[in-house]
């Protein structure tokens, strides 16, 4: 057995989540920085480790890899508080996880690298696209308002794997000003995980 | 409590995933038939039950919303053979629920949807989106060459949830002659389920 080694690109919301997932439970790991945007994830070495070429991949303790942020997530919060133990809420938990991925991350964390890495004007994205991120942003508020975390009223995994884009939406152009709820749970979950406040670099 | 109910498109991979596992765990439900294509999944009474406007939808027995399809399955076969007791196992079947959202769902049931319900020719799609549903095909014809199922060995969750989809890529234009090996797990899914083959309507 050895170390849990995590291949993952620090720009990246994806990856991030895997590091204060484990960060937050105390997990010894190795980051290995694998850069997205300098084809280090379509390598032959790296594509025999994830044919899907996507960071964050994790490489367990038995040597053994797993792809896919939020089953990352998901695996190394098994039994610990971050993944509720009431059949309703760990429910509720996993339909945020998959939305995040279906509904939230195409849209939030797009606009981002559209604007930020591919240099694109926010004022150029396709209007469909924001159209979409900004309906991912509402929802969100709407879910928060009059509540501190996204299920059962404490951090989940639901709360890490949504603020990673909800948090660089500016990046994409994103406004946050209209939602309230949306901006103090963020600040709420930068305080739990004791990041303090996202500075675009 | 009541009965289970799930609202659901039965043109709908997504909807018909969440009612082949109930049957498969001979589990007791009411099906409503919800269109998404008559605007059934936008109206007020629909949305105050899943904000999101997306069916599938179920009502657990407790008279609780649960969405996002992956979510429901899982949500349904906990503590069943359907979820792997082995730990890296299961790490491994939510890897694919989660890719199957990501990486095959928009790409190949898209394709689909366009070709089928909105009357686009498959030779008009959009070239990148062919492309990704052909390197999601290929890459399950990759993982399945030599497996009887995604993992494990037996029939799980990611074999029901990506076998949705798969079995319907025709209908999008998509050719699987060149997968020989998703072809004969698509037939051994469908053998488990007790499906039949996949007739386009």
């Amino acid at each position: 057995m050895s170390r849990i080694k995590v291949f993952g690109d620090s720009i990246s919301g994806n990856c991030l989540k895997v590091k204060w997932t484990l960060d937050r439970l105390g997990m010894a790991y190795d980051w290995i920085e694998t850069g997205v945007l300098n084809g280090e994830t379509r390598t032959e070495a790296f594509l025999a480790l994830n044919p899907a070429g996507q960071v964050p991949l994790a490489v367990l303790a038995n040597g053994r890899p797993l792809a896919q942020s939020n089953a990352i997530l998901v695996h190394m919060a098994e039994g610990t508080d971050l993944i509720p133990t009431h059949a309703y809420d760990r429910a509720k938990m996993f339909e945020w996880l998959f939305w995040e991925q279906y509904s939230h991350e195409p849209y939030v964390a797009v606009a981002r690298f559209q604007v930020r890495y591919l240099g694109r004007e926010a004022s150029d994205l396709d209007p469909k696209l924001v159209e979409r991120a900004y309906g991912a942003l509402a929802r969100l508020d709407d879910a928060l308002t009059g509540r501190d975390f996204l299920v059962g009223g404490r951090l989940t995994l639901a709360d890490i794997s949504l603020v990673a884009y909800s948090r660089m939406a500016s990046d994409g152009g994103l406004n946050l000003a209209a939602y309230p709820a949306l901006r103090a749970w963020i600040a709420r979950v930068e305080g739990a995980l004791d990041l303090g406040p996202y500075v675009p670099g």
